[in-house]
């Protein structure tokens, strides 16, 4: 239970230095040179490794239940899979039916993720609004450790959140401490694109980013941010995938507005062709919303990463196989909408962030795991190499050249986005709770190890949050 | 009939020129030095006066019913006001309630307006949707010669149209070539805060702006551009108050977008210090949605004025008396909003813009006449000093000063929010299809004399629309 | 001399109307139906044609000798080319040495350009600064009908404007009631740039565009924005070919300031992939400045005429044939730059313009003729269809299809830009001073016959300028 | 020698926790709770108070000889006085005339500054361009620990620099790995300005604000950072004052370039208002340049800094008194310019910052210290509570009340720009390599105790900065 890396560099978020690091019993216990270590401790000889915090992806869908089907990928395989890229933490979504309560739901996908072997976390989603569910919130964030919730402006007629809903669940957010997400797509505006498509017999997955152009991701995240601005608590934006949608939080944030975006590493790598494959089930294997954005959005979101508009990388990990997404083969609208890429956002990360000069290692760390501790308020314990941190590490191979592909993967699905592309920069070892999870490409992990990490409330932003509104309100709005 | 005006300078939206118009049956029949005219014309010596277009005023709602009140000034004094101010036309409102149907509504309206002593048009608001509404909004394009719809985005609970009335009533007007216009306020979050403030147990007119801050317009704003966008369509907004709705539009004119704005004389020239008048009547007597806004975009709406991102300049001219105001003396929601200005506009709009240097004078007669007469398909009957032209003008004189009152204005209502400022440059004579109707500051004028002024559809840009529909298609996506 | 265009439908800026139009010595004479004429006088039926002012080109460079050779194309050919195209009227550049007196520089052009066939005017370079310059500034604008003096920002060590020298010049312009224009680009970092190709070897065309990059010209442009904003006096950019620069103007634009930009029809529509073409005559046969730019800023330009960020459109018409070019075999900085197209560019205007319902056929009269008169000051004797304006026309056939080639071309350049394109929609007849120039693809023109057109100071804007900066000076600064 | 501060919260740029600090021989020793140390261990009760990294001020003139006097404050004062406001170490400016070699100057300024009570550092002004400039710089870098180079853009006729040297010196930076920084205002428009103020017969310091308006900041840093993305290198603009400048760097940023900011406490909380105060000794007290802005610019700069577009705060400390202002009474140019500030910074910062809540706790250390540290590359020596760092704190009592006053502060001037202000929070005690330097508002200060602290050039960024050039070249235009 006692681990030496030895002869690394360590990269954290501000710095790197060159350091041996000590874990025992799942922490980070010592930092330094010639430490005084146990005789024996495992020891790794790191030298000419970068040793990083490991991953955080705080966007996955483990075995969602959604539009008539379930995802391929459970919490085992799933968080194997982020294991196997790095990635030692991810943040789940329990997504309430309408009317479902939510304590319930949130009992549900805490079983399913049970089985997890790498630690975990749960945003939860509000799809509809009574009494009840502003109770619930409170019991979630005051017994439960969620200090965050997630609310869909899309998916009209199912889970969509209207603005009535979105501005009660806000106010809630800010008396219990919370942090409102959202995904921003104008629902009604999609429903209408999609019955427009269809009505011209347009049905397959071509035709659907047609029916979600980015000025729908524009609009809704306009409307949040307005939303919260006039509510006066922070915003965290999922998904980020288009210049419309960073613009707005572009603008908030040069007139004070606490906002945040998250972008995800297929949005940052491909363009919109992939919906033109004259192959059915490889298009529709890319249908996911937001979908791929025309050539140039991805350009644009990388700039955003570079230069702070966006803080966070994710994958919003949700899996359906080729027999799933068949499910509409006449109607793209029935088409299951996912991706995979929870083993993969590191390294794609890392190819084209670090190796191509737009990102530092430190900023890479950053924006893979450290900023999302911050924001949800599990920092230091995650996303640091810190004494006392829980010891979730990765020991990065800056040389080694890994092919990304679906044959390989760990990755419950028979599809992979990143297929056949070789980056330069990979795992060589993953540590769990000061436990080698992974090495040299294989995994040695135990079925519900992982842990739920409680997340508090409050975070410190909420104290400025709170003269900010006193200072300038009555209504916080900020001017 | 017959009527020469010689000597001024004619000022029209494009050039001005130095000579003499002579107008015969309501028409200007012909423009130029030595015309050959029936001697028993009349004749006004205009020289060293400015002969220019007669106001056209696109926002005014004479006799509303409204908030439990109606609107104190009638279509007859209303139109007399707007002559005794150089303005020769209003565009006013059919605003049918929730399920009624939009024919009856028009119908009354007309039969109210019948009493004008000017010309007249009317913009009919979409306050709900069935298939009766598509239809009637075909019969009044179609057959009563009305091009635009008006939405409303506030009045939650009242004539709020939802985001799916917005999609469904734009996609109507694409297919009937008509305008689609929006009165942009977020009605959720107005409601939201509204709400809190008199929970709060803030009752006064104080809380109006507080309830209706400028992000509540900045949002509205870019969902209605972005509902366009996505249906591809043109776009008015109404009174536009903020610098927020502001950087909406020129977004979206700089993305090549048809957007239009009309900004108010009062938001131009008021801010919000005036709420908080110790004299609660006084405090009452501006409230107005949007409200006056904080100092700052008052010139933020003049160089938008100047540069062109707004184009139109209107009044909402809206008269409650004291009395009327006095219905919300402890709840400041209850308070019938609205001001006046169909008299005062131009008097206004030429000190501030044109003895500034903010406006040339053709730039004066574009922003209070000529632009508006083209957004709505009147050009050049309306808007324009030409032949075959509506002889519809006002004689200028640039150097004399008047003093807004309440005291000594046409309008019927007790209070003036320009009350006691003195301009230079205010009409000498007003004609009105080619009869002198104001002069030196006396009204001559005939009940009913004003005509319904049918507005064709498909204004050309809808030629340009429909084409850049086809080619950038096929779900009229601008990129 | 008299000459009866029957049933066409008239094209102006603000309108479209059906009528005849009857031209006499050079004017037009009368504009409507069933016109009283001479017996004599030529008739064209142009039933089913649009009839539109001839196009302006203000920027074209006719025989300029410039980087040790002479352009190819005289006035006398250029003028020709320009009627074949519909274009009726050019602004040329007189553009002294440095040290050079302004006023011999004018009169050698004037000289050269009496050859025109078509009329004509100047704008006069400020190449240096003393006081001679200063005096010769007003003899030009007070004699000589000059109202507009350009400045280039490139051409480092040649005839380079020093930050110095705009400030003197745009404040004697502000003196004299004179529009300062300029090329803008930052000339010592194009300079950098292109030390740093030829010293890394790379020395062909291709190095061009990499040398003379869009942040280049967006620097220039704001620079010079600025400075005539601190200076109280409007300003007009000439080829404005990227993103980064049209930004800069929206910005001015949005701030109140009076700034006009002018765009080529070359960069509306080529991207700089031509530079990569193996040919090195064809990849040299496109070298101008700026260059012509990655994709993307394409459609960017198209949006900023659309949405009016930029006013007039132009072909900085520059001839250099396959020889001349040549000079810079071995180093592009040697390959004189410039490019054709005063024939092709009302063309290809009406073709992705107008048929691709980006602009009305009112707009595209606007941008090719109307708004360059307006801001030069020659409305409406030149950019109308009005009684008393000049008769220079173009009757247009939308049906007709044309292909440009440098085989059928008349300008007199053996290369041709938009080599093969077919066009729908090209001059079927061109009329200059009332007389038929050009019909069904043959010229009919008289060596001389082009006037030079005076220019008077101070256009209207002037007078709100002045106001402006006496009421918001006394330095003239916009706030 | 050694210290334990017990009791205290720890706060650093990440986060805040509880925790003693040990420090020993200058550096932090041991973070922690029941630390083992030394019995005869100095001890200080820290309980309900913040410990900090002390505050660097990256931007000072100490005795600077400037527009013919030298600055009052000299090394020795102005450390101390640093100090007495919780700033621990200074990074002041060598400027050489035009002509002098920089090491010369750079020597002399070493010599100034042996006085120091507290670490500092110098950044190197290029003031002229030559050979033998080019290789001082190298040895400045090489040797002597020199990683940034200051450029004046303002100042003609005297320290400007112009483009050619910008380019010059910004491409030696990019080889040497140092940063660039800029003073940003158009040296030339403000020297038009004042000429024209001084013609005009305006010789107050009213004229100051009026001959170097917002617009010539806005050009300059434009231009700056053009310059720096046409050769690929990051750029830090000192004393960003004015909505205009932040603009460009927000831009900037949003298209990915690496741009820093900083900002002064006067600008944050003064306004023009200042310039006209009858009283010309007040009045031409406040003169710096650039000079305090019109209201609404403070809260735009408010805004930059919460949102991130500027990151490090400081005072451009630069002394003089009321006699040396009278150099200017009869021409404002001739006065004296500068402002102090070294020691009120962090108290005004905590005041508008922390307890309005436009900033955490966090947040202030960042923009105080932390991020100057980064930026200039010597962290975690300075900017950070860690082990292994200087043993420069800052202990603050967040209750405390202070009123900043001349007739009280330490700073030798006989003004202070904040007089009479009561602030909450102030430092209790200063802590300087480890020593208690200040407690109680009493000094106990050594002269000649403060260091030069070398910077090592090729900060972490350069790394990425080269990558991308690489990837993004040949010429380091970023798209």
């Amino acid at each position: 239970m006692s681990l030496l890396i030895k002869g690394g560099k360590l990269v954290n978020a501000d710095q790197s230095i060159m350091a041996d690091v000590y874990c025992e019993n799942g922490l980070i216990k010592a930092i330094g040179h010639d430490l005084d270590v146990p005789s024996d401790a495992e020891v790794i000889d790191a030298t000419g490794k970068l040793v990083m915090p490991g991953g955080i992806d705080p966007h996955t869908h483990m075995q969602l239940p959604f539009m008539g089907t379930v995802a391929s990928e459970d919490f085992y395989s799933g968080t194997s899979a982020g294991l196997a890229g790095g990635t030692t933490m991810i943040i789940d979504f329990v997504i309430p039916s309408p009317q479902q309560p939510l304590m319930e739901a949130f009992n549900t996908w805490k079983e399913w993720a049970s089985r997890s072997v790498a630690d975990y976390s749960f945003h939860v989603a509000v799809t509809w609004w009574d009494e009840s569910v502003s109770q619930d919130m409170a019991t979630l964030v005051e017994q439960e450790g969620v200090n965050s919730f997630k609310h869909f402006m899309a998916y009209k007629n199912a889970i969509m959140a209207e603005d009535e809903t979105l501005v009660n669940s806000f106010s809630r957010c800010l008396e219990l401490g919370a942090m409102p997400t959202v995904h921003a797509e104008n629902g009604e505006l999609v429903h209408h694109l999609q019955q427009k498509m269809l009505s011209a017999g347009i049905t397959g997955p071509e035709a659907h980013p047609q029916s979600r152009p980015p000025e729908v991701e524009g609009e809704a995240s306009n409307r949040a941010i307005r939303i919260a601005q006039s509510i006066g608590i922070p915003l965290y934006l999922v998904h980020v995938s288009c210049k419309e949608a960073i613009d707005e939080i572009a603008r908030a944030k040069s007139e004070g507005q606490r906002v945040y975006g998250e972008c995800l590493a297929g949005h940052l790598e491909l363009d919109d062709s992939v919906y033109k494959n004259p192959d059915w089930a490889t298009a529709a294997a890319h249908v996911m919303s937001p979908p791929f954005r025309p050539k140039g959005h991805q350009e644009a979101l990388w700039k955003a990463l570079q230069g702070g508009t966006v803080q966070t990388t994710a994958t919003d990990h949700c899996c359906f196989c080729e027999d799933q997404k068949a499910m509409g083969k006449d109607n793209f609208t029935q088409i299951p909408n996912g991706t995979a890429g929870v083993e993969d956002r590191l390294m794609v990360l890392w190819d084209s962030g670090v190796n191509k000069g737009r990102l530092t290692e430190n900023e890479f760390v950053a924006v893979t795991s450290t900023n999302t501790a911050k924001i949800f308020n599990i920092y230091p314990q995650k996303g640091a190499i810190a004494v006392g941190s829980d010891a979730d590490l990765v020991i990065w191979d800056s040389t080694k050249e890994h092919t990304l592909s679906a044959k390989t993967h760990h990755q419950k699905i028979d599809f992979n986005i990143f297929e056949g592309r070789t980056v330069k920069g990979s795992p060589w070892i993953t540590i769990s709770q000061g436990n080698v999870v992974f090495k040299d490409g294989k995994l040695n992990v135990v079925e519900g190890a992982g842990r739920y990490i409680k997340r508090p409330a409050f975070p410190t932003i909420f104290d400025a949050v709170e003269k900010y509104n006193e200072e300038y309100g009555p209504y916080q709005v900020e001017r």
